[in-house]
């Protein structure tokens, strides 16, 4: 079969190379360029390494970075995966959708918008739908967009729980990684033996964007979850894998085991789907007293397309009407590239992508 | 006039450092011996030191550390600060207490004893009142604990907040420094670029203790409060300094303007006092976004005695009927040595010492 | 084929863990037995994890420890894995040869006996023949040894220099993992944001152990290279991966290109035998300006049975007389488990072991 | 008596915020400027806070920066201190210079001059006497600097040992702390659980510099010291400290104990003047096994205005004719703000400065 050939934007930062990554040898998939800054023309991938735990490919390293060029793009590419920052983000992905090309965004900038799904193949998969909204969509333009990092890793198991026993509150408190800020992003100086209680727009985005999320869909539209979310995020000096506390009330009492139950055994029409980078088991319960730990859960996920693509989940307790657990989750594969990589490949089985 | 005679135990600890280092010029109080287990009978403080970024005086560091003795403290000093590991304290302060030497302990053994004040001169300082009931009291014998560590820093602003709106619902988060588990306590292994989502038994001890603190005195005894306190502790990469996330319901409504004002004005009977141990103002808010910090807060406090004693808010933010902030306050001075040492203040000030 | 049954002895530990992670699925060896302390006996190895970059297998992870028993251990296996501390290696390790069981250690006990080889494939394979004046030899029992972690390193090197240029002197400063104090090892509060510049013995096992591995083989022993060796060691906090200063002078002048092309094209012997665990190029040498970096380089090696086995070599300069690089290679694998690994496959493979 | 007006330039920095920290409350100096660049204009210093162990005073927090302006600094300021980037420093410095101020940099664009001092009060006081060669000494205008933060800590141990035994040769590899890249400076990306083994031309500063401060006045100029100077420079996850490793041979053999004496009870014609922050004992000798430490004595140094100002060795030993040591200094005080603060009050006990 042959191969859909892709773009990526912001190809020299930490989402844009995690993009490469995941497509490197994908089964749909083909880069056909790499986009990035004015600044950034003309060099080469390898000489640009954002990642210290991969080593790109021989042809992959030797590609070349190229100014983004909607035309160009378009020539070459019926789908772009955005790594993009989100001041920028906005007016080249809406560009690119009008040119007729299919965009995956890592971006916030249109996460919010009524008619582009904000999408998570294990939560949501139904709100693919609204592309056909788009009115770009008919060419064969849309964007479809993957959740804040910190969102994504919430979502999963928050979606398991709602449906199953219906959310009244949820309390989280957050434990994010630097990566989850770019590179260079967040200065040594600040983070070293440090936490810093404060990441911008972080708190508004989970308390808005979980609730898209777990939002059905009514008339062509998504009617909004309206359970209380509140957010408190912090960042620590660690490298990848957001670690959150969760504190939650539900409609619906349940028992320890049941929940335990509810989380391990949870599965999405996605994951019948077979795509290749979504995990078999989406969310895996541990029974250690200390768990999850960034180092040790944030590439959990199989088969190996989907490391770092499964939510990790542990310390399940319940006190009184109220649930605690502690999640983990890879900021920039769950939560960054892989999410709209998955996007992608559900745009791909369900036909949205032609 | 002439100082009391004090011992300190546990004394090549984390936190009896801590005691000695607050105690060194103590205006009330005169160190006559530093305890330990046998395996440091002999040796000399400064050749044991535990503290980074303090040095004793030429004086205490060439005191010899002696093994526990109860009969030989009794001999020598009229108040013991304990810095005991739990499982070795119970028995030692017990012991101290029926031989008419007044306790100031850290340790967990007996902080829940409906006899035994679990005291912060901020908090509760009419409990301390219990004392009289300790069968021992008439020698001079009796046990006062200060409270774990994060419950401490949680429970001040607590108490000026329960005062003027009702606590309904308290869920904190917390971010625990390494000191917190003493010497030498995380290995870098488990915790370097890593967080752990579990401290034994450190949530039962938060969501205990503080409904003790924040209980009222009547008839002689402590009745509890009654709010729903629901605590998450996570170890963090940090040398000293516990923040915590704190998300809460009240009874009454609030402005954060007038949460701002309760809180920065708080001051409690024992802030008039003038304990030389306790801040002049004991909850100091912050209006940066990114504030409090371990860095930049764990030593607030004045005068120069108190560094290290105030408790630092920051990021005081409302939605809709629920509160939230972030609070950090240093968890071997305020939520360890410094709270018995200015409990210790509290009961001379109150000639419960006398 | 059948494959050898082996034994690891300290399987609890960072570096026994090791071992079985680079046995689990080996093509010579097969796990027959875990050995720890009496503290261990009956829990099985998945609840004792010390790695946390690595899963064992269900299989291994269900392997129970049992205390170790010199008896046992002969029965079962013909071979044996040391990674147990030294104070206890000693003796262990000189009972096993003597039961005919073939030992190849990671511990410092038996490195510096004159009959005892102490190996890195590719700098002296030859000095394997040592074993043979062992007394145990005709029964099939003997001890191999490999190198302290932050010696094998470096050896690999100077091995290739030596030969071409002749060293006179060599100063090296080490940046050293905490993996390499083992498990719990390095407190968190002594390392955090912190160096310690000392390292126990270290220095002298590095100025020691070098002389041995660059010595020649005549007569039947080992006759110690002569060159003045010099070593300043530092624990930093860094998880797995010892960087090295080195500075040097040579008998025989050298440009920095013509090094450049002894060091990347230097293969032992033992590269040629295709072992599992040998890198097929030992020393990597890397033309970035900031490179080796232990995050980046530390799993350097292929095949992927070899990851973690080759050493990188970069920042190659001259100044008059004297040459500066800075070396780096995994200290757990390379520099503990996978040094002996090796060691037993060139064993297998020169028909030592029969 | 009147203190002299001072602006500080690049107040806004790193090194920058150390100059207003250690002029607050100086006997001879009065800061009456703070300038950065068109950036940080009109912006009050408190606001742009880069210390985290510091707090300014209420009233140099109000100070408000100002674009840097030669005119408007001749007119209130006699003196400059200078913690500019070295790429603005050059011309700003000259400038000022020429207009009759007395800058004390520690930029390193004019380090080399020679007629500009490169000057450390312990190490070579005399070279102060270059300034008068400089043609705008007449008008009151002349530049002085400071060494690289890594060469300040190495040359006043080097001095006291070159004195007395002749060095050699000096081989030295660092361990150097993020602050040293001012602020933001080293991305925590790069340097959370790794090292990097590179920092632009340090190592070219080290191997010049120490030989121009330890070079001999002769005929009105500096006759650069000849010993071999080698460096190695690597970054490491550290807040502030500059940590190295020096390996030397001697032209005269000394034992370790004349050695320690040697250090411990050097003292220049400095330290006779009382200059306010210069230690009284500029270097200290530790005996434990295990220092200098970051952590422990980068604070090193009394009274307390010269805290952070003496140089702390340890780990003295001596193999065969080579002779090693650790040191450690303070790499933003005494190898940065302090310098410059030193050679100012130098230049007025010297009389240079009217």
């Amino acid at each position: 079969m042959k191969r859909i050939e892709v773009a990526v934007l912001g190809a020299t930062g930490m989402i844009g190379q995690r993009f490469v990554q995941l497509l490197e040898g994908h089964p749909y998939f083909e880069i056909v360029g790499l986009y990035a800054s004015e600044r950034s023309e003309g060099k080469r991938l390898g000489d640009m390494l954002k990642l210290k735990d991969h080593v790109f490919g021989r042809e992959t390293s030797r590609m070349v970075v190229e100014q983004i060029d909607v035309r160009k793009i378009k020539k070459e590419a019926r789908m772009a995966f955005s790594g993009l920052p989100s001041d920028i983000a906005k007016d080249y992905e809406s560009s690119l959708a009008d040119s007729g090309v299919a965009v995956f965004s890592n971006a916030g900038s249109h996460r919010m918008r009524a008619d582009v799904p904000l999408l998570i193949p294990e939560v949501n998969p139904d709100h693919l739908e609204l592309v056909r909204r788009q009115k770009t969509f008919g060419e064969g333009g849309y964007i479809v967009t993957n959740p804040n990092c910190s969102t994504t890793g919430l979502a999963i198991p928050l979606k398991a729980i709602d449906d199953a026993y219906g959310l009244r509150t949820v309390v989280v408190s957050t434990y994010q990684a630097v990566s989850g800020a770019g590179y260079p992003g967040v200065p040594s100086l600040d983070i070293l033996g440090n936490i810093i209680p404060f990441i911008k727009s972080e708190e508004e985005k989970m308390e808005t964007e979980i609730l898209k999320l777990l939002g059905k869909m009514k008339g062509g539209r998504v009617h909004f979850a309206d359970f209380e979310m509140l957010a408190n995020c912090a960042r620590v000096p660690v490298i990848d894998g957001h670690l959150e506390s969760v504190t939650y009330e539900l409609k619906k009492e349940a028992s320890v085991e049941a929940l335990r139950k509810t989380l391990s055994s949870f599965r999405s029409e996605a994951q019948g789907l077979g795509l290749p980078t979504l995990p078999r088991v989406p969310i895996l319960l541990r029974d250690e007293e200390d768990r999850p730990q960034p180092l040790m859960d944030a590439w959990a996920g199989e088969p190996e397309r989907a490391r770092g693509m499964a939510v990790t989940v542990g310390r399940l307790r319940k006190k009184d009407n109220y649930y605690k657990m502690f999640i983990l989750s890879h900021n920039t594969i769950r939560g960054g590239a892989g999410g709209s990589v998955s996007n992608a490949e559900l745009a791909c089985a369900k036909g949205i992508l032609r």
